[in-house]
């Protein structure tokens, strides 16, 4: 969860990263995307308080900071339809991942509100739209740009499976104690 | 005036940009300013149908592209300190120059809103914000890039100048008829 | 000249911006032409000592200051193919003109270097190359993004048209003495 | 091998998207840099056809992939200080542990001009020359800067070592068969 946190937050510059290069189309959408993040970030905060869990001094682990890095990295040397995949995709998961969270977790569990969040109508809808968009981009772009962009999916993928993978059964920097 | 709208609409990526390079503090602040000035541009728009001035197909001046430019190039390529200094500058220099217009303005005046706008209380707190953390971040640089913020202040003032004198004056490019 | 010494010097960041967007085939070349601009300035301070001419503290005219923005905010915001037009129009146009200026100028003259810098069969390739590469781009991209390949072929245009006239006529900055 | 072909490539667009943040000074010797490291790719892909590699197609590692984009990300989003901080780190690293490989290796093996390259007077001056200006970009910046700087020098080291655990080991994507 604590991990989660860092990811969310560092979500917003790679968001802001994207709005420069966004048709202007698409500028309004993520503008508003990163005040949401910021209340998301907000939610965690005050659910840390009611478990007692410090989000201060998080230390990343390497693939948490991995792929916000590779989301970093994407948004500034990518195209915009590329990076967009990877936007979509980072997304989609999320959505997919607390989905199924939702049919194991008890109600009133103190992370129920996050389940509540990512599984919402309001991400839901959210999730939609980014594959809707992806799909006028893929259409729009040449052949070569639409392979880099089956790359990233991939890519994707791989950064989220082995995201989860940590979440799951912890991780340490590889050659440290 | 729709110069103006277009300068506005680029202030958009501007801030975007910044938000990657700034301090965790700056973040909430920066990202709200995004939705705000989606809202202005809403605000031009419903002026311009109330005037019967379009805004679509607006070919930019060269001080206004120009200007643009040097925004979007200070965000990517200087220090958040000195992209920040020119945010300051160029923020400074639209409140006080609508607190002039202001003073000789008819309210009843179709752009009357325009002025309420950018000499609100609100901006001026923002502008304030802007000035208290600039000082901050002053304080905080050495000496070499504080000397560069000084060099960039200069800039964005003859750029913000050069900005009014094209609105008084009307501009083409050179060497075009 | 002192201005065209700044112009060249701001086309080393230029170029090294779109080498990480750019593809592998293209990586090789524009690593080459960074050293190459390199010893075109070397030539410039050689032939400024040779003249009596300084290069220091040169302060850039507003439109020599405007088109390196625009320079730099296209490799950071645009898409490669995007950029790369803005490389080869500017390159295009450099050749041309000293191309018009060598069928006037004195063999003798202590620019004449310069002259047979920019219209050597050596640079004659390499914007002839740029040309190929370019033709091979604009193939390859959707047709949003020809549109705006074309779009910024114009602009790019117009800003060295806006350059030669103010090194034609010389230039201050708008609102200033 | 073929995992640190990949990576010396990567290299490329780093120091490139170093060099329009860079002072004018650094500007020729992280100019130099990338045709240098272009002449060690044809080291690389000379080598690999003596031994019968392929260095067409390689996928990268987790680990391998993350430091990429850990670089891309510095050199984008942080200040040149403290992105000169991580180029300074993965030289020294790289200077380091092929002095420690110098010591075991046979000088007949097929591998041995790589050991010669990377601990050559010429790479062991380039790491001094990066020591020193890393100790003069330390002076010059803030003390919170000074403290980023900090951090990545370490971040950057356990990048590294993971790289070499990764050498070592083997590694696949977490998640995956």
């Amino acid at each position: 969860m604590r991990q989660d946190y860092l990811f969310v937050e560092a979500a917003i510059p790679f968001i802001a990263a994207l709005i420069p290069k966004a048709p202007k189309s698409h500028r309004v959408v993520l503008g508003k995307a990163i005040p949401t993040l910021e209340s998301e970030l907000e939610l965690f905060r005050e659910r840390a308080r009611v478990a007692g869990v410090t989000l201060e001094d998080i230390v990343p682990t390497l693939t948490n900071h991995a792929y916000v890095q590779f989301l970093l990295a994407s948004a500034y040397s990518r195209s915009y339809a590329e990076a967009f995949t990877v936007l979509y995709v980072a997304e989609k998961a999320y959505y997919e991942s607390w989905s199924v969270v939702r049919a194991g977790i008890d109600r009133g569990s103190v992370w129920f509100p996050f389940v509540d969040n990512w599984t919402s109508e309001a991400f839901q809808g959210w999730v939609e739209y980014l594959q809707r968009e992806l799909d006028g981009l893929a259409d729009a772009v040449g052949a070569a740009e639409r392979e880099r962009m089956g790359e990233l999916f991939e890519l994707t993928a791989k950064y989220e499976l082995a995201f989860w993978e940590m979440a799951a059964g912890g991780e340490s920097w590889p050659g440290l104690a």
